[in-house]
């Protein structure tokens, strides 16, 4: 048995989108429980045999700093939720809140597993291959070191084999060329970095990859800063919105148009599909001791059914086991990004 | 009479594509004369009244490093293009080939303005609302300070000033959110000089932006980390070629769906011209003592003749007048990046 504890308030539209997305997922789903968490006033229509209501009776909103989710709202339904991991009533907490608190919040309640510095986001961004890449950080850690590079690359391969039972997924280190010269100082020392590891077969690393590698499908996992990662997310959702946008304002400028539109329909209609982000909403949050995943905020039931999916996989294939086990693994790699050493070569890059 | 030196030898396809470009260029342009240099067996086909070609017996290949470009291929089409602008023959060089290698001999050669610390890469990328936005830095500089996104901020002005014709352009800081907090603490910092620069008139300065804001045209310039503009930009085309591949698959699948392709394929062709990145071909190399614009390698005729008319209207317009008068009016802002107290600022960010 699977148990998920949901924070069931999250996200833009709260009960409206996560009930109904429980309800699907639980069907689907003979051996998983479900904790449902939030204000019983907005839950109590919710019914399912394997389903718990658990009481919280804050909300973390949207625009709530984190301090104030963090500090003030200790009964948020977000907070409940990441309880019910820390105290193993549940095997992983799923939200689709405010993704600043969540990590805090996760952070706090979970601490980083040993031999990590900081916990990062992964997704996956699906690729002109047919598949996804797996991309991190994307927004946790805006000032990383190499090791901090390197944290994510095992992280990550760790997540790829859990979730995609790839045994020895390859990584690639975002860089702005090819070649190993290419990059800052930190970027430079990160590739050194995981060209050693790739030799001693800690990690398939596959060398540097450019932005549009990602979708390519270049490689299985990107490595990168939580700042790039961010911006090149977005920059990615930006392109696309506009292309989908102009494409259904042309189809709608007149009667021809909207009957191309119409004949043309079913082409475009399977082509959405293919690259359809919902089948990959589900964000991981990667280096607690304790397995935690992000939706979207604007999810709708099918995107959220799959954070759910998610979630519930990683914990079925022992996610958090995979990562503590490829850090151990990976220790002579992961010294603490804070030692002297690291400082200097760090100090030196700018 | 505005004069351009072309450097005809660079790029993926060399002479086949300038050529031809130069052509229709000088054919569009009755007060423009070119310089068009390279190797005079491959150009003397070229015949113009308004073209005189200029010797140059290398050519700087793609591959070459820097170091060979600028120290052991001293006759390389690419240099004495430049040459040409800093005897003050022409007012504008244009090439396709090598970034880093035009970056170094432009600097080489032409030497930076004062008051500014880098030179930078500026293009504009097409928006949704039918504009483009200028984009700067996109890879020359991957480690920059807050005085450096500064300086970016107040070359692009000028830039979109004198090719945009828009006297007072808005700038905005690319970060991870809209929140004055958000980012690193170069990012912050470069925030907060932003913010006083806009108080004090100096530039337009409209906060943070993040990366889909670039595509929604949200303002008119963004300035950035050349690693962080590379990517944004690179991830950017990864998506567009994935969606326009992907739509190509589809229509191909099948008799049905080749019949809706010629259905909607002037519906496709329309949206397809309002986008066509080549209307953008033609990134100016900012911050030197003489114009210098980079078409694509890839670029095909069209492409490099906007480039062309792009360091034509450049040139017209005095954008190295216009770069040098921002400089000196903001010159309170723009305090080297390297004194002491900003070199304190940007170690304790780590």
């Amino acid at each position: 048995m699977i148990t998920l504890a949901v924070d069931c308030m999250g996200g833009d539209a709260g009960p409206r989108v996560t009930l109904p997305a429980c309800k699907k997922f639980l069907d689907a789903h003979p051996d998983a429980r479900l904790l449902v968490v939030g204000q019983p006033e907005a839950l109590q229509s919710f019914q399912h045999e394997r389903a718990t209501l658990v009481a919280a009776s804050e909300v973390v909103t949207m625009d709530d700093p984190v301090e104030v989710a963090l500090r003030k709202k200790k009964d948020s339904s977000m907070r409940v939720a990441i309880s019910q991991v820390k105290e193993g009533a549940a095997q992983v907490a799923v939200s689709a809140g405010n993704t600043g608190a969540l990590m805090a919040i996760a952070r706090y309640l979970l601490k980083t597993l040993e031999g990590i510095d900081r916990p990062a986001i992964a997704t996956q961004i699906p690729h002109a291959k047919g598949g996804a890449t797996t991309v991190l950080d994307l927004g946790a850690n805006v000032d990383c070191t190499a090791e901090h590079l390197v944290q994510f690359a095992v992280m990550g391969s760790a997540l790829v084999s859990a979730l995609q039972e790839k045994e020895n997924p390859s990584v690639g280190l975002l860089n702005i060329g090819e070649e190993a010269i290419k990059g800052s100082e930190v970027i430079k020392r990160a590739g050194e970095l995981l060209r050693a590891a790739g030799q001693s077969g800690y990690l398939n690393f596959q060398g540097n990859v450019e932005g549009n590698d990602i979708f390519k499908g270049t490689v299985d996992i990107v490595t990168c800063d939580g700042f790039v990662g961010n911006v090149a997310l977005k920059a990615s959702e930006g392109v696309a919105s506009m292309i989908t946008g102009g494409l259904k304002q042309e189809f709608k400028r007149n009667l021809f148009t909207k009957l191309a539109a119409a004949v043309a329909y079913p082409v475009l209609a399977r082509l959405m599909k293919r690259m359809d982000h919902r089948r990959y909403n589900g964000a991981a949050l990667l280096g607690l001791r304790g397995l935690v995943f992000k939706s979207h905020g604007s999810a709708d039931v099918v995107a959220y059914e799959h954070a759910l999916n998610r979630a519930y996989d990683a914990a079925r294939n022992d996610l958090l086991g995979r990562v503590q086990t490829k850090i151990q693994t990976a220790a002579p790699l992961l010294m603490p990004a804070d030692s002297p050493a690291v400082a200097a070569t760090v100090t030196s890059s700018i």
